[in-house]
C-alpha cells in the first residue's frame, strides 16, 4: 500500500532492544530513524561510539553517524517514538512523550496492564489499537505496548484454539533464552550447563497478559478472556527463543485432530501486503517429531512466525504441544514495529 | 548393622552406567566388584583397556586389572549382578542370568512394567521387594529393577503428598540432561545452544512407571495408583541433573503451607544406618527463590537427595514446584545400588 | 561473465558437507544440482527422506524430490561433482570418477599432497590449476582438491605476508569449532564446557598443506614454500569457525605495522565480476580490541571472508595475530564451489 | 608438623576469591577463619546475608554467622590476612593493612611487580620469600603476593625446563576459563559458543611475571631470568581450568623424551608433610592422546596438580606441549593459602 515515509525516534537506543530496532529498520519501506535517545552518559556522542554494538552484521551506516540525545521530548526531531527502555526508567519518560504529544509505541513493561493502553499483537487482537482514543495525556500523544517475550508465543498459539473451541485452563512450562535477560544480563558462570528455574515477575505476565489480549473489546473497554494460566519459567542456555510447553483444556473436549486442524487451518487476518512485516506464516505446525527446536526454527519467518510440534493427547488436560517464538523479534522489537506499521495504516500516526 | 561382604559382577561394564557402578562401589563397606561382562569386542581384555574411561577420577586400581568376560552367566564369579546394559540387549542376557540363579539388579527398562518385577526406589516402596518371590526362573534368581532416570524425581517428590493428600493429577515437564542420553549420545552439534523438545519413550514412561511404584502391593500384586500423570520431556544442554516443573492436583484442596510442611516434614522409612547409601536427607526443600539449579544442586546428598523448590499455588491444580534428581545416581547407577543394599539387608542375596 | 549452465552432482550429498553444498548452490548463477550420490542405504529414496536436514532453513525445493544414487559414475548425470565424502571412501569413489571422465572438486584429503593434484585457493594460488594437465587417469576426468578447514585461514592471513616479506616460521594454536568433525561428530559430553586439546591428523595438515599452496609452479611442478609451520589443534565448544593465534617470523624483520598495511592493502586478483562466490573482502582487517570473535564474525563474507585482528608485536618472532575463517563455507563446500567456479571460467570445465 | 593455630582474616570476603578462600579454609589443620570484610554495603550483616554464595557445597556454618566488616585494619581481629580484593582497591587497603602490622597474603595484582614483594610459588620459588625481609612498612606488616591465574601453570610446567637445560624462548596461548574474570563477569552473551580472542592485561602479565618467579635471588634482590615470553589469551566457554599450549626453545636443543624426563622425574622441594595444601603431584604428565582437558582434569591434586599433556617436538621451537591449571585454586585463593603455609612454617606469621 502506499504510505508516507515516518520519521522514527528511538528511546533506549543503546540497549539491546534498542539495537534490535536499528537492525530492524535499517530498510524499512515505511520509516526512517532520525532521532536516538539514551542515558546521559552517551548523550552528545555519535551512535557508533556510544553504542556497544551487539551483533555481527555493521551497524547502518545511516544509524552511525546519528548524535545521541537524551530522553527529552523536546531533543527528537521525528513523528512518533518506539521505546526500548528499561522499566525503571520507562515509566516517566514514556509518560513524557505521550503528554508532548508523541505516539509512544512501547516495549516496555509499565503501561502494559493499564486499562486504556492496548497491548497489542497485531495478527491477533488488531481491534484492541482502538484503546487509544480513551488515552487523554492532554496532547495528541498515546501509549501502544506490546507483550512479554514469553507471553507472544503462547497468545499467538491461543488464538485459533480460543476461537474455535474456547480455552479455560491453559498450564505453560517456558524454556526461556539468555538474551530475553538483556546485555550483559545473565552471568556466563550462572547460564553454562545449568538452567535457572526463575525469572524474576514473568510467571505474573504469563497469569495477567493473555487474559488482556485475548479478551473482547465492548462498549470501548476489554473484557478479560476467562480463562486461567499457569505458568514456570525457567531460563535455559540457548541464545534465542523461548519454548513453551503448554497444555490446554478447552470449554469442550477437544482432540489432537482438531487442534492440528485449527492450528493448521488459522489464517492470520493480515497479510504482508497489508503490513510489511507481518510473516508468511503466522503459525507454522511442524510434523517432524523433534521440533521445533530454538537453534534451528527460531528464524522462521525472519523471527515473526510462531512454530509449534508435537501436538499430543494430554491425560490431564485436553491437549498438549510446544510453541516456540523468537524473544527478541516478535517478542519484543519486530514486535513492536509491526504494533508501529498497523497504527500507520489505521491511521494513527501522522508523517 | 553387620552384614557379608557380597562378590559383584557388572554387566555392560565398558558403558556411562556400568562405569557409574564402578565408581560408586569403589569404596562400598558391603560390595565388592569381583567380575564385569561387556560385549565380544571387549572381552578378554583388562577393563583398563576396554574401558573408555569417562570420568576426571581416576579408575579403581582393583578394577582397572580385572579381565571383561561376555556376558555369559558360566563367565562370571560373583554372588549377583548389577546390569547397566542397553535395552536392545538387556532382556535376553537378564533372563538368561535370572535362569541361572543370578539376582540381577538392573538399570534397563526392559522387565520394569512386569508384573512380578519389583520397580522399586527403597524409600518409596520398599515393600515391593516382595514381589520377588512371585518370579519363577526355574532357579533362585530373580530381576529387580529401578526407575526410569527421569521418573525418580517426580516420584520422590509425590511420595509425601500421595501419602497426606492422595493425587489425582500430575502434569510434568522435565529438563533433562545430556548424560541422560548416555555416550557418546547426544551430537554436540544438536545441544549446544539448543533445546531439544523429545526423548524416544520417555514421555510414556513418566506415564505409567509412577502408577506402578506408587501403587498398593495387595494380595501379592500391585493395584496401581490412581492418578494420571501427563508428561513433556525435553533435552536441555546441562551435564548432570534433571529438572522437572511439576503441577499437581490432590485428592483435596491443598495450598502452598500444606504442601511445603508434607515434604518438609516427610522422614523416610530408611537411614543411612540401614543402608548405606541413603543420603542424610532424602528430599531437601530449598528456600532460596532460584533453587534449585541443576550446576549448583544436583550433588546435594552425594547425588541420592532429591532437591526441591518454588513451591507455588497453581491456579490450574493445586501446587506446582520444581524437583532436581541426579540422573546417573539417583537415577541410574546409586539407584540400583540402594535396592541392592535393600535385597541384602532383607536376606534376599547370599554371599 | 556469460557462462554456459552447468549440471552438478553430488557425491556424500546427505552428509553435513554435502548439505553444505546443497545450500551454496541453491542459487547459483552457474551451476545446478541434478545429481546426489550416497550410500547404499540412501541410494534409492528421495533426498528428503534420505537425508537427516541439519540446518534450520529449508531444504531447496529441487533437490528434495531427486532420487539418491549410489556413487557409481555410471548412476550420476553431469557435468562433473563435488565430493563432500568422508576419507575413508574418498579415494576409491574419487578415482573411479576421475577415471570415467568427471572433473571432481574435493572437499577430501586423500588426494590432496598428491604432486599432480591441485590444493587450490582460488585468490592465493589460481595458477597451481594447471596441475590438472599433469594428471592421466586414462580419460579427460582429474581432481581438484580444496584444503583442510584450518589450513585455510591461516594461508590466506600468510598469502600477503609471503609476497612483501617472505615468512620462514609460523607457530599457530587452533581453536577449532565442533562443526569441522561432521556429524553427529563431537558428544556433547565431551564438548560442553570443555577444550580437547587434540584433533587426529589436523597438525600434520597444518604443517605441509602451507607449505604446497603457497608453493610456486615451476616447469609445471611445485616447489614448496621454504617455511616450517608448528602447530597445536584444540577442538571447542564454538558451532562454527575456526580461530588461529599466529605467531610469525619473516625473511627480514617486520614491525605490527609493516604486517597491518601488508594485510589491509592486499587486494585479490580475483573479484565477484570473476567469480561469483569470491567475497568484497578476502580479508578483513579489524580495529577492535576484541576482535574477530567466531559468534560474531563467521559470517562476514557470507563466510568466505577472513577476518584478522589483534596484530601485535611478538617478542619470540615479529608479529603475532589471530585469524578467523568460516570452517564449513570457506573451509569446506564454500572453497570447494569457488574452486569449481575458478575451472569453469577457465575453461577446464564443460557443460 | 606441629603449628600454632592461626587466626585469619579475608578481604574481600564477598567476592567469587573470597568464597573460594572459605571454602579451602573450612577443615584446614592450621588456619581458621575469625574476621570477615568486605565493602560499605555488606559490613553489618552476617556473612550468610552478605554473601550471594555461589558454590554448591553448602557455606561453612561457623562463618555464616561473622559479622562482616568494612576493610580497616582496626576492625579486623587476626594474625594475617588474606586478600581477594580487587586490583581497584587492594592497593590502598593493602598497604593500610601491612601499616598496620598485618602479614598480607595477596592475589591481587598491584605489588606483584614491586621489587621487595615476593611473587611466589612455593614449589617453583620458595626462596623469594625472604624478599619480605626487605619490606619497610613502618611496622611489621609485609605483603606477598600469588601469580596471575595464568602465569601459574606456565610457570609451573617451565621450573623443572629452565633447571635442565635453561629456557630462552616462550610461545604460549592462553584458552581461558570464565571463572577467571570472577562473578557476574563475563556475560553469557558473549560467552556462549563463543571465543574471546582478547583478555585485558593477561598477555602483558604473562611477560613479565615469569621472568621475575624464575628470575635468582642474588644479594637480596631478584635477577629476572633471562628469558622472552610472548602470549595470546583467550577467553573460551570453560567454567574452570585455564589451558595453555606452550612452545618452548630452550639454551640447548632439547627433543621430547629429555622434556619428558625432565618433567617426569622433578620432584617438588615441598610435599604434604611440609605444607598441608601441596599436592601429591606437583606436576603430572599425562600419556592419554588427548588429556589434560579442563572438564575432566582440572581437579588433579584437588586443584593444586598442573597437568601436562601432548609434548611434541616442535619445527619452530624445541618442544610444545599443553598444560592446565586449575585458575581459582592453584591460580588463586588455592595458590595464596600454599603461600600463607609457608610463610607459616618458616617463622614470618605469628599466631
Amino acid at each position: 500500500m502506499s504510505m508516507p515515509s515516518f520519521n522514527v525516534g528511538i528511546l533506549g537506543a543503546t540497549g539491546a532492544v534498542g539495537q534490535t530496532f536499528i537492525r530492524l529498520l535499517e530498510d524499512h519501506p515505511w520509516f526512517t530513524v532520525t532521532a536516538l535517545a539514551a542515558s546521559e552518559r552517551s548523550a552528545g556522542k555519535p551512535y557508533r561510539e556510544a553504542a556497544n554494538w551487539l551483533s555481527g552484521k555493521r551497524m547502518p551506516d545511516a544509524v552511525a553517524e546519528l548524535e545521541v540525545t537524551t530522553t527529552e521530548p523536546s531533543e527528537m526531531d521525528c513523528d512518533f517514538v518506539f521505546s526500548g527502555l528499561s522499566s525503571s526508567v520507562a515509566g516517566d519518560v514514556e509518560k513524557a512523550f505521550a503528554e508532548a504529544g508523541f505516539p509512544v509505541i512501547s516495549n516496555a513493561k509499565n503501561y502494559r496492564m493499564q486499562e486504556d493502553v492496548p497491548l497489542l499483537i497485531p495478527e491477533v487482537n488488531a481491534d484492541h489499537a482502538r484503546l487509544v482514543e480513551n488515552q487523554d495525556w492532554g496532547s495528541d500523544g498515546f501509549i501502544v505496548t506490546n507483550p512479554n517475550c514469553s507471553t507472544v508465543g503462547l497468545v499467538c498459539a491461543l488464538r485459533p484454539l480460543v476461537d474455535a473451541f474456547g480455552v479455560e485452563k491453559v498450564q505453560v512450562t517456558m524454556l526461556q533464552a539468555l538474551s530475553g535477560a538483556g546485555y550483559p544480563g545473565v552471568s556466563s558462570l550462572d547460564a553454562l550447563g545449568n538452567v535457572i528455574p526463575y525469572i524474576g515477575g514473568e510467571e505474573d505476565k504469563l497469569a495477567t497478559e493473555p487474559r488482556k489480549i485475548l479478551g473482547q473489546l465492548e462498549n470501548g473497554e476489554i473484557r478479560p478472556a476467562d480463562m486461567v494460566v499457569s505458568a514456570q519459567c525457567n531460563r535455559v542456555p540457548v541464545r534465542q527463543g523461548h519454548l513453551a510447553c503448554i497444555s490446554v483444556a478447552c470449554t469442550e473436549p477437544v482432540n489432537v485432530t482438531d487442534v492440528t486442524d485449527a492450528l493448521e487451518s488459522y489464517r492470520s487476518p493480515l497479510t504482508s501486503e497489508d503490513l510489511p512485516s507481518v510473516p508468511d506464516a503466522f503459525l507454522r505446525v511442524m510434523d517432524e517429531v523433534d521440533a521445533p527446536q530454538p537453534l534451528r526454527h527460531v528464524k522462521n519467518g525472519n523471527g515473526m512466525t510462531v512454530s509449534i510440534g508435537r501436538i499430543q493427547e494430554c491425560p490431564v488436560n485436553h491437549v498438549k504441544f510446544v510453541a516456540l517464538s523468537h524473544n527478541t523479534i516478535r517478542g519484543a522489537a519486530g514486535g513492536a514495529v509491526l504494533n508501529a506499521e498497523l497504527l500507520a495504516r489505521d491511521g494513527y500516526l501522522s508523517a
